[in-house]
């Protein structure tokens, strides 16, 4: 916990926050902070700051707030990621918040078992926390936002040319011929497949939707691996 | 599993071999391959060809093997990796593993804990483990080397100056001004420190050894992040 997000429900006055719970706990547990000492701190979805702490007890962490600083940049990226199993989805939606990724598309897909769409980990607190984590680890405020698309066909066919009009559009594929492109200008909607990859018929209808496969060597990566060495090629 | 690797002491002949135990349980539950059909296999630090099931049962897989192929190329970078606790580290080895890292050097520092050095997970099968995971990950069959390194400045003195001969010295560093290099011709020698980063003085040693200070941007990531985020930007 690099920042402490700070939400609306977290203010006991404009300049004063109270904590408890989880929060409460990292700080008395990892930071060790002491009265006096500062923090840092982000209004969720808006500025950097830092807290001094006044109290910080079992019983909760007050701390008097200032805000001054902007989040870091966003990464230009809208994800579509084929939906991984819940353990890797907490984990990749963490590590993509914590890179910067502001919009996710979780996608079906043949290879997706269809229970995960039953995952606690797609609603509520379940999809919130690993996105929490990921701004908290990178010291950013602004949450990324999460779509949900169960249906491959209608979404591809419908609303995907709406949703990637104007970017780079490219779907990772292991077989493709050409490498994916490092460090490009403007912004890119990037489709990642399962574990197995998309099937044919799903690289298909990506390429009618403008999507051009691009390749990250001959080596299969984990999609956890391919997200990041993605990102970090493109940006 | 993309491949299964293969030890000397998996061949019944020259061209045969008998699997139990987890690869035995994989191929039973995840690839549920039936008689004639043909498996990815490699030959620890060999080639990579192909399995023909003969027998699938509780007991045992048997296959006849034929190798033909390279083994995708290593990348051309000695890891330098301040040790991180012990969850982190395996998955740490088996992601680098699948990217193609051959050399690892796990690195002490003031930031970590006395305890890591203790784990099991720095000895015999629980090392083994993730690096076989990895390559099997990636269809590669050469198993990077691990070395220990629990005296941070005697390495820093005494050997690195050796080990990174004729490399590109790097060394991820939040704060530094200039980012990371991209696509880089040459080998790299790449250091990487613990949660909350190399310590100055640590970082001063690294430098007294040729080591130049380079930045990801101002976002804090997670060591398993920022690993694959730096290898992909490299290379």
């Amino acid at each position: 916990m690099n920042l402490i997000l700070l939400f609306p429900e977290d203010f006991v006055a404009p300049d004063r926050v109270l904590l408890t719970g989880r929060r409460l706990r990292h700080v008395l547990e990892v930071h060790r902070a002491a009265v006096g000492e500062s923090l840092c701190v982000g209004e969720a979805g808006g500025l950097i700051g830092s807290g001094r702490v006044l109290r910080l007890e079992e019983s909760g962490l007050e701390m008097a707030v200032a805000f001054e600083q902007k989040p870091p940049p966003p990464l230009p990226v809208t994800l579509l990621l084929a939906l991984p199993r819940p353990k890797v989805l907490k984990r990749v939606l963490l590590t993509v918040t914590s890179l910067g990724v502001k919009r996710i598309v979780l996608l079906n897909s043949v290879r997706v078992e269809k229970s995960y769409w039953k995952s606690p980990a797609l609603f509520g607190e379940g999809l919130r926390e690993p996105l929490i984590l990921g701004l908290e680890q990178a010291r950013d405020t602004v949450l990324p936002e999460v779509l949900l698309k169960p249906l491959f066909k209608p979404f591809v066919e419908d609303e995907l040319p709406a949703l990637s009009a104007g970017t780079i559009c490219l779907v990772a594929h292991p077989p493709a011929q050409l490498s994916c492109p490092r460090e490009v200008s403007g912004p890119v909607t990037l489709a990642v497949g399962p574990e197995g990859g998309f099937i044919p018929y799903e690289i298909g209808k990506l390429q009618e939707a403008g999507f051009v496969p691009r390749a990250l060597g001959e080596r299969i990566l984990r999609v956890e691996t391919a997200v990041v060495a993605l990102l970090a090629r493109l940006f």
